[in-house]
């Protein structure tokens, strides 16, 4: 969790990464995406501190970025934090470590509410009004170009809360991993908690601006990885 | 990781509440010793602070209290502590997520060498005056009665040693986790670091003297699983 010192990665870094980290390595990518969602809620935690009551919400996207914002739900609630899921995608369309994770969460009945279709963000959106920390963890290095709908939507309501503090999962959705340039839209964050090390994009011009403070995480990916790749 | 607000558990309801978690709540036990390692891991740590160049010996048995060796190895490593695994149980005898981690630690080369028979013993014992802390992941909750050969071996020359400082994985090997009474012989550590509770035999008499100070690790298990277990 130091991450100053930790020179910055690529998109194709990071993908290889966890790529060895599981083949080479055989360190599962369950075990992989538990470090880096309970590294991100401890540090959410932290902004908690003060009155009581505190709601976090959490946007979902598709991939293991959404897989990485259930862990956090599920630590958040295991700390007495009130936690409510807002999933831009049906939860049958999720597979692997991600699927996985919404099982546990689901049977967990951590509250959820769907907004991956049209009733869903007319229902829905206006609850990330109740909280006052609101995670992005829709998309994740893997994508680029323009967020599609139901993404958008999402983006756009985030960007428009008042009081809430954001914190993106990774990266900001919407900004490119590589290049720091911003789609349209992307989530304005106040912090982003990223995973390994920093992202190459974050040291562009305006970047800074998207990702608000940046705090890297540890995800136990082994050392002579990090050495490798950087 | 408060601790001292949460009250203490039997050996039954410590394994009711795994239980429950993996095949009521789907948590993957791999995830649960995941957690369980990194929390003591990042504990350890926090007794290296100081002069650089610390070493760490961790002496696994055959269960899982061994699995969460492992994972605290991979952790140290990786925070560049300099770790070496003192094996009493053969690893080949090894099965499920503890030796799903001893794949990885040995994949990863972290230094292992074996205690498990008369030739290990005697070469490599000795080892464990190198270390500046000792970590107790021999025997876990599961375990009663006098701790059988090579483990009583490994016990009496962890209690002989006068520097190091000694770190008991979820309770001193040979102490009975419900009634607190010592086999012989019984690890005598400086520190104990619980999972998920105290644990009931903690309280009696002269525990404490074998326990050391008792520290709290969340190992990830839904909360409702508490509630219901205390």
């Amino acid at each position: 969790m130091s991450g100053e010192s930790i020179r910055p990665l690529t998109r194709a870094a990071v993908r290889e990464i966890d790529r060895r980290a599981v083949e080479e390595f055989g360190v599962p990518g369950l075990v992989l995406m538990e470090n880096a969602g309970r590294g991100a809620a401890h540090l959410i935690q932290g902004l908690l501190r003060g009155p009581r009551g505190a709601r976090v919400a959490i946007a979902c996207g598709g991939g293991n970025n959404a897989g990485d914002g259930f862990v956090i739900a599920r630590h958040l609630h295991n700390a007495g934090i009130e936690v409510e899921l807002l999933l831009a995608v049906d939860p049958a369309r999720l597979s692997g470590d991600a699927a996985t994770n919404c099982d546990i969460v689901s049977r967990m009945r951590i509250p959820t509410a769907p907004l991956w279709d049209e009733a869903g963000l007319a229902a829905n959106l206006p609850r990330l009004q109740l909280a006052q920390v609101v995670v992005d963890a829709l998309l994740g290095t893997g994508s680029s170009g323009a967020p599609r709908p139901p993404m958008d939507r999402v983006i756009r309501a985030i960007n428009q809360l008042s009081a809430a503090t954001v914190v993106a999962i990774d990266l900001p959705s919407g900004l490119d991993c590589d290049t720091g340039v911003p789609a349209d839209p992307t989530v304005r964050a106040n912090m982003t908690i990223t995973f390994v090390a920093p992202k190459v994009g974050f040291a562009e011009r305006g970047a800074a601006a998207y990702t608000g403070k940046v705090h890297v995480v540890d995800i136990g990916a082994p050392r002579e990885l990090l050495s490798a790749a950087l």
